[in-house]
């Protein structure tokens, strides 16, 4: 990450989130067995790195008037193991120095990314509050010129870049469709992107529409922390897990009168409240649509060679743009795959190679039917990738299986799941028991989640 | 409005509300004269034109996932008289048929809006749902590359212009400050931008923060429609008009703990809900910072000859983007001005007789103490703006004397202004009185307003 511009290649990063810190920590690795490395420079819209992780109060847009990026709330706990997402070259044991329990609150999560992190020189490279505006490719030079907006001066500036490496995630921009009478609907219509936290919800009868991530952690969220009632209106399926009392699914909205929404099975019912748990959209304003990743949000989107690799032009590298089981440790095979490619130690074969190998995974992705399958397939995909690069090799069947038995936990107690612990594959530590039960803990601070009630009662009282 | 790529210049119009479609009607109006007009394209980001005035229930972002424009909330009336703001070449009498009252809700003024623009050819120069993302300017050239986004088939395209409008309007950013403690608020934090009515805060103790237009509007129409209480925090000085019982204002908030503000004052108050009507940014991120209006919301932005012309560079215009009194009408003025620059029957000064220009109004701006003087300044304005064009004169000086009027009535009674009268200096016409007290009216349809009590009476009971 040397800084004279010489005839180093240059390599730009949109975004510092999980992805973006990925790829500089992919480099680093590399400098750290004495390596030279390209000129790296991170791009980051938000004030601080971390991404989705980097929570905020506001919604709409930040300070400086940008669309808010993260979609983060308030007492968010990891809704997986994370013995499934833990990076195999910086343990959750190296972080914390003890055993932790599977499911930590956000604040918890954040730190241990950041903690990686914070030992190298990373920082340096990222330019903070400075969003891309727009991307241009020269077919001659071969080189991306980027425009940049330093939000804090004001100041529009440009940039050449040898590889451009997209790591803005898709979970930012809302998909919110309309449903007819919504416009007059009297409460609060939110979509999940906006929500803060489930205590303005308190003694409310919320309807969630939708029936992925959101609208279950959501929906649960609410549920625990006082929502009188919580509705979950599913367009396909169900999401079908032993609902405690105060939850219940409908299939999907018709409309709405007033304050009344109208199912599809005849069902009408009052709200105070609707939350729009209808997904996201990979959105990318500031490249040209030649550039752009087009796709919904799937497990392999389409004209990814390798699931990063932009097949017309693979200078251009999109990290994380998958659905979603792994996440850290997959950010993590993918940016050392891109490194080693960007080093040229990584060769990738000829266009049509690599349209077939896409063919091949895009084949099989249509075929698959249940979660499991999906878990499957997404393992593959690790392995893939985890043998073209030596991003440290960790036991994905293993993980695949803690996947299988996370669905099955939440199936069965959709309140308790987050109370089992699981076995580290990368250390082999089992997790810690959590002093408290997840239902009964409302506080997710890092301080109360890393507090020992043992040591605290193990005081003599004479104060 | 010739589609024909001749040696026509071309205008580039970037929104289409009460600025832009003032920028078409005035080359419409000289083409009704017979004359030739250049080739123009009107860029709008929303599905229907109307800027501000197209209400949309959505927040956040719009379908296609761009910053939602509108600032507009269901139950908004006109907050000042509509004989201030009427289309001298287009009155309200031409448009309704019959006296209508002088503060309209939203859906009547935008009947009005587009009334106008409906008789005329202009929606086919408009290429709806399409935002502009990138501007650069060739020196050599003297032409803007506009580089755009068709948001319904996600295609960008570029084009060039001779002439830019930017008439994209200054009310849809949001100015956001960070209050400490504000992150652990436990209700619902919004920008008034994000208020869509004041159904949802029905019963609850309000926190509006701000003493502006918002604040007040606001504030008020939630007291109108059931908010327990209604407290307004002010930074420098209070609205100060009598208000009724259930509306208070205090100083600045220091800071929140939980659901408690601070104030300076020492007071402190428990909150369900605060609203943040803390103003707007001038925000261009299609523009590269040089071409740049930066400006706080001010009666004269610095930069701008006549108020429209961008000193550096005048073949970019900008419209509509003083602080506003005067609205509709000045949009008009201004843009009548700038299509005789484009036509080459306004010539421009040189650019340092410009900059002396400006500076006598910024001197003048700067010494502007009352409201009564801030109204006097834009009226002089808008005399200097109407002796330059031949936009159809009209009575400033009894506009100006409407708006001292309408500043007393809302100090004398800030719930019963709306149900005052004033007389039009296009036709003569005086207001009809409303059918019912503004108080009593929780209607705002256009169909509720135009109707007739008397008609309805006068039906013979024979059922």
């Amino acid at each position: 990450m040397n800084k004279k511009r010489t005839n180093k290649k240059r390599v730009g990063i949109i975004g510092a989130g999980p992805s973006g810190l990925a790829q500089l920590r992919a480099f680093e690795a590399l400098q750290n067995k004495g390596e030279e490395v390209p000129e790296i420079v991170c791009f980051e819209k938000q004030s601080n790195w971390g991404g989705m992780w980097n929570y905020t109060w506001r919604t709409g847009v930040g300070k400086y008037g940008e669309p808010i990026h993260g979609s983060m709330y308030k007492y968010l706990w990891s809704n997986g193991p994370k013995e499934c997402l833990e990076f195999s070259d910086y343990s959750f044991d190296e972080h914390f120095k003890k055993p932790i329990s599977s499911y930590p609150p956000r604040p918890v999560l954040f730190d241990y990314i950041q903690g990686r992190i914070k030992k190298s020189k990373a920082r340096e490279y990222i330019r903070f509050d400075t969003t891309a505006r727009w991307v241009s490719y020269d077919e001659k030079t071969k080189k991306f010129t980027l425009v940049l907006d330093d939000l804090k001066i004001d100041k529009t500036y440009s940039e050449e870049f040898d590889y451009l490496i997209v790591a803005s995630g898709h979970f930012s921009t809302p998909n919110m469709p309309y449903f007819k009478g919504i416009e007059n609907f009297p409460g609060t219509v939110i979509h999940a992107h906006d929500f803060r936290g489930a205590d303005q919800f308190k003694d409310q009868n919320l309807l969630l529409i939708g029936s992925s991530y959101s609208a279950e952690d959501i929906g649960v969220q609410c549920h625990k922390h006082g929502a009188k009632s919580v509705t979950l209106s599913y367009r396909s399926n169900p999401i079908g897990v032993a609902w405690p009392e105060g939850i219940k699914e409908l299939p999907l909205v018709t409309h709405f009168e007033n304050d009344t929404a109208y199912f599809k099975d005849g069902t009408t019912e009052k709200f105070d409240a609707v939350i729009m748990c209808t997904g996201y959209q990979h959105k990318f304003p500031f490249l040209p649509d030649e550039l752009r990743l087009k796709t919904k949000n799937n497990l392999y989107p389409d004209h990814l060679y390798k699931g990063i690799f932009f097949n017309k032009l693979p200078q251009l590298i999109y990290l994380g743009m998958q659905d979603q089981y792994y996440t850290f440790n997959m950010f993590d095979a993918q940016a050392w795959v891109a490194r080693d490619f960007m080093m040229g130690t990584y060769k990738l074969p000829e266009e049509n190679e690599r349209r077939l190998d896409m063919d091949k995974w895009l084949e099989r992705n249509d075929k698959l039917e249940t979660s499991f399958d999906h878990v499957d397939f997404q393992s593959d995909y690790i392995k893939d990738l985890l043998a073209l690069s030596d991003y440290p090799d960790f036991n994905v069947d293993t993980v695949g299986e803690m996947f299988k038995s996370w669905l099955k936990d939440k199936e069965e107690n959709i309140l308790t799941y987050r109370d089992k612990t699981y076995k580290s594959v990368v250390t082999g530590t089992m997790a810690a028991e959590h002093h408290t039960d997840w239902m009964d803990e409302l506080d997710d601070s890092k301080e109360r989640y890393l507090y020992e009630p043992e040591e605290e009662e193990a005081i003599p009282e004479n104060i």
